[in-house]
């Protein structure tokens, strides 16, 4: 029987690329997985894991003979691979992504083919952890996570099919949305929670009490921080890419937190308990939501 | 063989002093636990669950054959429960809190009793859960945990070993610090994150996309709001009782932000990755510290 995916090239062999792949092998749902990246250590590891069957360090040779082209390098590369791959890449493969904002991946996608190619279709893996590298991949990091695809005007069928499949096959839950619509939510539940944990564990390690600080900490801290071990050259990448969604979203908490902080200095208790409340109605309410 | 307390009274039998005399029974180290507080239904529930062998709504009758009190309640009725039980304690009943600010606790003291008794030894233990309510407590909160009392000039050294003895019998690591110094290293850690949590999700929740953006949030959004879940009426009190502190680092986290937007604004990538770069070291750091 023919499997879904008969060549799955995977050019950026992280936990992003190397979860899909097991994931995909686990389902015995990919004949041959080609590896690519720009560090050969990384990929014998990959080889040697079993992640993928072979590698090559040139992206235009990891293409040839792949019905699936999945781009899961930082979004600053994105670019500079589409550029390497463009004169390799037949007309019926089908491309895609796992960047974490859309507009810019069209828009890179836009500088290099003239027009977003029809069977290049943008997505976006809502999983993930604060670790990086293929050594933290698993099969199952995307079951029972959404997977997010932004479909263009031109998008072709049989790519939003393929595509579909592919996550459906990890064990993700496919939905769609527009690439506005994709960058605004992101910005709010992703990118700026970033921002401001980067931010928190900036202010306290410059205190004079820092090693107190975090000597003291309780779990709530160790959550509410968790985030800013993430790598920050790839947030730092994601954050500019989606710089005006994430500004945006900036602008409200700060507005936010400046009225909040002239209820402390006022001591309008009224105030603040309202705020504490309000919030806690959303999140518990964001609990049920999200509750499986 | 004698126990470590004969009678322990807690006033206010809700998560942290349901778990203190839980962990003190399981080590068989109380005689009898009173409890008291003002909802009967809930002292009756902590009756049925054994946490407490008896209960009173009357705190100066609670108090009566005491060798050690706890106060567990709200910041904001810490004042009202000392006025009720300063004419029933007898010089040598040992009395501790475990409020979340420290100096508010020993003001309270001083306006109530005129200083602060020598007997009396504030204490906060940083452990805790979102949820609240003697349900919710078990023995082993406390587990790993530290306590850090802060002992005023005049504490009497058979109040500062009796405390440390009864949370290291719950599981606790004891420590010493001055009331200011709690209250400013507790303010970064443990304040202003709430502060931040109750903010972002208030923020999020007036948003347009609300629905969409809780429902396509993913792990790190939820560990990041997960203390915007805690009881509103505390934090509220706790924030407000250590309010000189939280307007302290909550202005550095401000300018910090600040800085953070005018980077974003400018396309500024290396301010922005160097600011995420030092978090990161910073968090990885506060890892290692905290790892068991």
């Amino acid at each position: 029987m023919s499997k879904l995916i008969q060549q799955l090239t995977i050019i950026g062999v992280g936990l992003i690329g190397g979860s899909l792949a097991r994931a995909l092998k686990k389902a015995d749902a990919c004949g041959e997985v080609v590896g690519c990246g720009r560090n050969e250590d990384e990929l014998k590891k990959a080889q040697a894991l079993g992640v993928i069957d072979r590698y090559t360090l040139d992206p235009a040779e990891a293409v040839v003979g792949a019905d699936v082209v999945l781009l899961a390098v930082p979004l600053s590369a994105m670019r500079g691979v589409m550029t390497a791959i463009a004169p390799a890449i037949s007309e019926t493969t089908i491309v895609t992504d796992v960047g974490s904002a859309k507009a810019s991946v069209v828009n890179d996608a836009i500088a290099v083919f003239g027009k977003i190619p029809d069977n290049f279709l943008p997505a976006h893996p809502i999983a993930g952890t604060e670790k990086s590298g293929v050594e933290a991949s698993f099969p199952e990091l995307f079951q029972n996570h959404r997977v997010i695809l932004t479909p263009l005007e031109n998008s072709s069928e049989v790519a939003l099919h393929s595509v579909t499949a592919m996550w459906q096959c990890a064990g993700a839950e496919v939905v769609e949305m527009s690439v506005e619509h994709h960058d605004r939510v992101l910005a709010a539940t992703s990118h700026l929670p970033h921002v401001l944990a980067y931010a928190l564990v900036g202010t306290l390690a410059r205190m004079d009490e820092t090693d107190e600080i975090f000597q003291y900490a309780a779990g709530g801290f160790r959550d509410f921080t968790r985030i800013a071990s993430s790598d920050a050259q790839m947030w730092h990448d994601i954050c500019l890419a989606n710089r005006k969604e994430v500004l945006n979203v900036l602008g409200r908490f700060r507005d936010d937190l400046d009225a909040l902080t002239v209820a402390f200095e006022a001591n309008d208790g009224k105030a603040i308990l309202d705020c504490f409340s309000r919030a806690k109605r959303a999140r518990d309410h964001f609990s049920t939501l999200t509750a499986k």
